[in-house]
């Protein structure tokens, strides 16, 4: 089991095809000290996996830098094909604040993994999201584009000198990118209406582009078998865009329509407050402390 | 930090003024392998000190027995006086299965401490609630009838021969309850009426002996200090009777007295799924399972 302090960390490597280089690589998560692997998936047409760990700060920061390792000896991103864009072999690693973790030390643990793994593998990296050195930097899409077959070029313009290693790429793992961020909930809500126009332009307005929510990310999405809709969000930040806050706007912008919220959906992993956080408005508890969760005791 | 398996222990011992015996007691807790003091709290008017421990099912049993000889050792209730019913040094120990263990074997534990203490001990023991050998013996206050002062006449009376040791009490130290039994959760209810009646009328209605919900004690309470008042309940299993189940159940029942909740409150420890089943109701969401929770399996 784990201590008081903890960090998740959810590296995307460039293999999603090859079960064997993947259980090698994902081997070297299995069994540490103060390293939990938690979770891992592989997408054949994404040709990507996608792990989730969670440790200690000084575990998991050897624990990472011994799977860039592994996962830079075993994929050739020369040869590699995919739909999801990429640059690199490893490529990217986030680190996620949990339990008893600023941010800050987040973004600390994603510097001092940066470096090393800059050094030791010759790797250029760039930092993203809260441990851009720059706004231009913060968004991984931008910080990726070109992908590997343009990084070359791209790494020779100054405006994008990566923040650690070679002003080139390595030759078969290509750039990574490295960051601190905070965790991400998947959440959609279903509507009664099989008017798929109607999710998305709902989609559009809870959205923060569209002049809605800070920390929501929104489109609508078609559920073919059940013959409705579903507005498909990423809450970016639960803590300060609150679940239950992206729930009650759809509901309140569906009913233009005559549309009813039918459902809800959390796909992958939440962490405890995210939902807490909507039984205590729901319920209206006052004066509620995550001390009085009796799991919260059991893991100090 | 503790393993898969955990049971929680919320012995109740009768010593609430004394702080050098409390702390003697509590220190039997502390530093343990597989077992972890939660919280303690002592009642001066009471005189009686609720202790609140998790542990692993050996390491719990070895050191609730080490907590019974301490406290039978520091403690003589025929010196003591207080406003609590009472009637033993130790005066009740429920077992409580948390995480990954059965009520059958939170049960197992608590025959198996029962046995231990009686010989150890000389002690008069009683099984309750989901231990109890018979229905009469299943509801504490029952058997703790007549208290410390009129256990020797009732231990006579064969139905009330105790479950484990002799048919007397012990000199000092009385008798002892034994049971397993499920969380309480102690849920109130917060109404914008200062009009007593209404808060107990509603709580009768809501409650088992009432006519209401199964797993649910309630009463009404005033809180003078704000001019409202409360339906303060005992939920004693959540995963039976939901609390959100008797909020809108109070909700509904306030209406024809044109009153309104204002505001719930949650006393103590609550187990964390009582309040995810709250949020997956007022969510509405779909096929949740709680290996989705990142805390669980952090624990796992």
């Amino acid at each position: 089991m784990l201590s008081n302090k903890i960090v998740e960390c959810v590296p995307n490597f460039s293999e999603g095809r090859d079960l064997e280089k993947i259980e090698k690589i994902i081997n070297v998560f299995r069994g540490r000290e103060g390293v939990k692997l938690l979770d891992y998936s592989s997408d054949k047409d994404h040709n990507r996996t996608v792990v989730t760990v969670a440790g200690e700060i000084e575990a998991l920061k050897v624990c990472i830098i011994d799977f860039m390792e592994k996962a830079i000896e075993l994929i050739d991103l020369k040869e590699h094909q995919g739909q999801h864009p990429r640059m690199g072999a490893v490529d990217v690693v986030p680190f996620i604040p949990i339990k008893n973790v600023t941010m800050e030390e987040a973004v600390e643990l994603s510097k001092e993994v940066a470096e090393i793994a800059s050094e030791k593998f010759g790797l250029p990296i760039f930092l993203y999201e809260k441990s851009a050195s720059c706004a231009a930097r913060e968004n991984l899409a931008v910080v990726r584009k070109g992908e590997f077959e343009g990084m070359a070029e791209k790494l020779q313009n100054p405006e994008w000198k990566p923040d650690y290693g070679p002003c080139h790429p390595h030759t078969s793992a290509g750039v990574t990118a490295i960051g601190a961020r905070m965790p991400l909930v998947a959440f959609n809500v279903n509507l009664d209406t099989s008017n798929l126009d109607i999710a998305t332009a709902i989609g559009k307005k809870v959205r923060f582009i569209g002049g809605g929510l800070r920390f929501c990310k929104a489109m609508g999405v078609k559920l073919e078998d059940r013959n409705i809709t579903q507005v498909s969000m990423n809450m970016t930040d639960y803590t300060k865009t609150a679940l239950y806050r992206s729930l009650e706007m759809i509901r309140m912008e569906a009913k233009r329509y005559g549309v009813n919220v039918v459902g809800t959906e959390i796909v992958g992993l939440v962490p405890m407050q995210a939902l807490i956080d909507c039984a205590e408005y729901y319920m209206g508890i006052e004066n509620f402390s995550s001390d009085q969760i009796l799991e919260s005791k059991l893991m100090e």
